[in-house]
């Protein structure tokens, strides 16, 4: 009948076929508009079908507008239907298999090169075994609503745990309204930067800095004013001469990429700053607890909490793939945020949001903290000693008290002309300052050396292939 | 010594409480710019501390620019501190515990209000053991690089999952290229609005639909062009009239909140539109698997896969708390999403990606839904049985065939004048059509009931509030 077959081997229903097919038949124009169909009862005789299959299909059909009944007369072909022009996508190539395979092969290739960028911390050594069942807990014992939308501004178990943790940690004092949790920091950038579109203008960097942050203020049309990074950070009295209101952004604890730490001074001077000019500072702390020698340095939100907003982040001290983040942000500013945290609509999974509150609650945050830092320095040391063994008096090491990253300077006059991009022909990849500066050429000795995703023998190799490339590129 | 005390009950470290005090005294000026410290041994032994711990402490206020040390001499209070201005803080009350107390009791009694609102699926039916069975299984034993950042597009497991699934319930055939990963469906709608910022300045909405699609698209300026929706769902012809380029937003499979089906000669319509204005459809495809007879409408993406962004969300046939759903995009958009999705710079948690893709592989979501079906004609039936009993022929019900809501409409003449924001007196929470709607007035003797996260006790009393709320208002 029509052509009709069916195909028992098939993954799908007898239904899903003959629909499939019906439809087909119709958007060709094989049947036609006002065509009346045999009964159901025929049709499934003739196919040896179940009746009932014949009427769950011709039910279907006639959802869908394909069909019509008419009572006491039979189903019909609806009017109305195009049947001139059949949209044939059905030769659409499901090519993609075979293509990904080639890139997985890429992949393999491109993992062999040694990253020594920064900012990744070691993904082996995420707590897989706790994680998971801090997850398995929540998603098995917490009430329902845990599965449903959720509060926009974050989970309040998380941000009750945060406010004590940061306490404890940082010595920040807030309470959960002013904590937002974001899927990372870069959400946190993205809402601050929306926050003030309508009222600043401008928004002072670093320079160097991380990129993905002049993107996000750079689309909003802010205009970007580098300030020169020194050896402890930011320069203070080069911001001081602009005497105008804006987003100062600063990544005190650490600077990256040039490891850095702003001396109280100039923190006292960048809080001076921005109450006169009305400014806000914008507090990047995204690996402050992985100094190596004493704890944390107390954030700039704690000098001055309502001229602060202090942007967090679960990825360097757990892992990006969780995607969890967070602000503190000034109590003054809490509406602004929650308006723009609706119209966005972007909500956090609060099921990990809660596991994360009861891991941190148990103490294994800290536990994964102290783990890493032990790990951390000894990759560093390891790192230093090799360095200076082969380079000498010709390098300087810089920015190595925190993190999982520190600069290596060459000698100006030496080094100067490297071509950092070819490094990738040596396996290795390194990303040098001139990437991460506004202002081009002054940088073009430094380099950033992450060590957070690699383990000794990768430090080992990875610093053989640098001095292979360093030597091969001086010589030319 | 300086009033220095240590208190070896407090849950901070002896060099956190050396710190913090050391540092207060500094800002205050009660220990002066230049002014010579102590040996730390003089400090340890006065303090009666471990010698060790008072180095610490002396290295981690260096570090952080409070104080200096020269060589042969001693340690000094830096210079350039600002000590006349201390900014306390530490006053700040960390209220919100009790504040919080009394937000819980009002959510309590929010708690005890039954809620219509339709798209919200049975939050206790969530598969919890199953799903947290996924989550430990791809934490535990995945590749490390889970835990990293991620292809900011999604994951390639979980896209190349989708194709084969959509395939198979949907008969969507695409290549895992053109699946991107977002979290929820709302995010779908934000990713595609920024697309077409720059090539678009209308975009057609369903009127009445709901209100978060109009904000995300007021807010990037586009002109919302209201199109009256029937019981056919979008009025075509009313589009047509236009004939200009824009995005169209439709919900073919089940119009939110009317319910209504696109049928097949309006699908190939509007489709024919897109065409030759070179626009582009938006479908939104929230629910449609929950099609309580037959199996799920085709989606317009399968009539023409170039014109049409397929929005979808795991929202509705798992969780909203998932935070996960995917765009099906024609190919020739892909760059753009790809450009969009790299500025804003937000991805999606690989591993509930995995978790999802091998839930989906084992067939996991086809049961899941399958249960919830059931689950859900059983609430509908009930629940319109309840309704006609009680009203009568004072009402008609539409939209009854998919998903987890109805449209409830009142006789006009008798029912236009309730105003349904006072049901909440009731212990009912009821959303008119009123408030979905663009032009006002038309809708008013029209409500939605929604019945995915009411229990059929629930669905008893909630009735009997609603025709208790109706009852009273009319004798007014």
């Amino acid at each position: 009948m029509f052509g009709l077959k069916i195909n028992r081997n098939l993954d799908l229903s007898l239904t899903r076929q003959l629909c499939d097919q019906l439809r087909e038949l119709i958007e060709k124009g094989i049947l036609k508009s006002g065509q009346r169909l045999p009964s159901t009862r025929k049709m499934a005789d003739e196919l040896q079908i179940s009746r009932n299959v014949m009427v769950e299909v011709y039910e279907q059909l006639t959802a869908e507008g394909y069909l019509e009944s008419i009572v006491g007369s039979g189903t019909y072909v609806s009017k109305n239907i195009v049947q001139d022009r059949y949209i044939n996508n059905s030769k659409q190539i499901i090519k993609s298999r075979k293509e990904k395979k080639i890139e997985e092969n890429l992949d393999i290739v491109n993992n062999d090169i040694i990253q020594f960028v920064g900012g990744i911390p070691d993904l082996k050594l995420f707590p897989r075994k706790l994680w998971s069942k801090y997850l398995k807990n929540t998603v098995q014992n917490s009430t329902a609503d845990i599965f449903g939308y959720g509060d926009i501004l974050g989970d309040f178990e998380l941000r009750k745990t945060l406010t004590d943790y940061l306490f404890r940690v940082k010595g920040i004092q807030c309470n959960p309204d002013q904590i937002i949790i974001t899927s990372g920091s870069s959400e946190g950038f993205m809402l601050t930067a929306r926050v003030f579109t309508n009222k600043y203008k401008s928004v002072f960097v670093e320079d160097p800095t991380v990129n993905f942050i002049k993107t996000i203020f750079n689309k909003l049309n802010y205009h970007l004013k580098p300030i020169t990074v020194d050896k402890d950070g930011m320069k203070i009295e080069d911001l001081e001469k602009y005497k105008q209101a804006g987003l100062i952004l600063l990544t005190p604890s650490h600077q990256f990429p040039t490891g850095s730490i702003l001396p109280i001074h100039r923190r006292q001077r960048v809080i001076q700053i921005a109450e006169t000019t009305k400014s806000y500072l914008v507090e990047d702390d995204y690996d402050s607890e992985f100094r190596l020698k004493g704890v944390p340095i107390p954030p700039l939100q704690v000098l001055n909490s309502s001229r602060v907003i202090y942007v967090s982040t679960f990825s360097k001290n757990m892992s990006p793939g969780l995607r969890l983040g967070f602000l503190v942000i000034p109590t003054d500013l809490i509406n602004d945020f929650r308006t723009v945290k609706n119209t966005l609509n972007i909500r956090t999974s609060t099921i990990k949001q809660r596991a994360m509150a009861y891991f941190i609650k148990d103490g294994h945050l800290d536990r994964q903290i102290y783990r890493m830092k032990k790990e951390y320095k000894k990759r560093r040391s390891y790192m230093i000693t090799l360095l200076s063994k082969k380079f000498g008096g010709d390098i300087t090491i810089q920015g190595d008290e925190t993190g999982m990253h520190l600069q290596l300077e060459f000698l100006p006059e030496k080094y100067n002309l490297i071509n950092w991009n070819s490094a990738e022909q040596y396996g290795i990849k390194i990303i040098s300052f001139e990437e991460y500066s506004l202002i081009k050429g002054e940088n073009k000795n430094k380099i950033v050396l992450g060590y957070g995703n690699l383990d000794l023998k990768n430090i080992k190799s990875g610093i053989n292939r640098l001095v292979e490339f360093v030597e091969d590129e001086i010589k030319e």
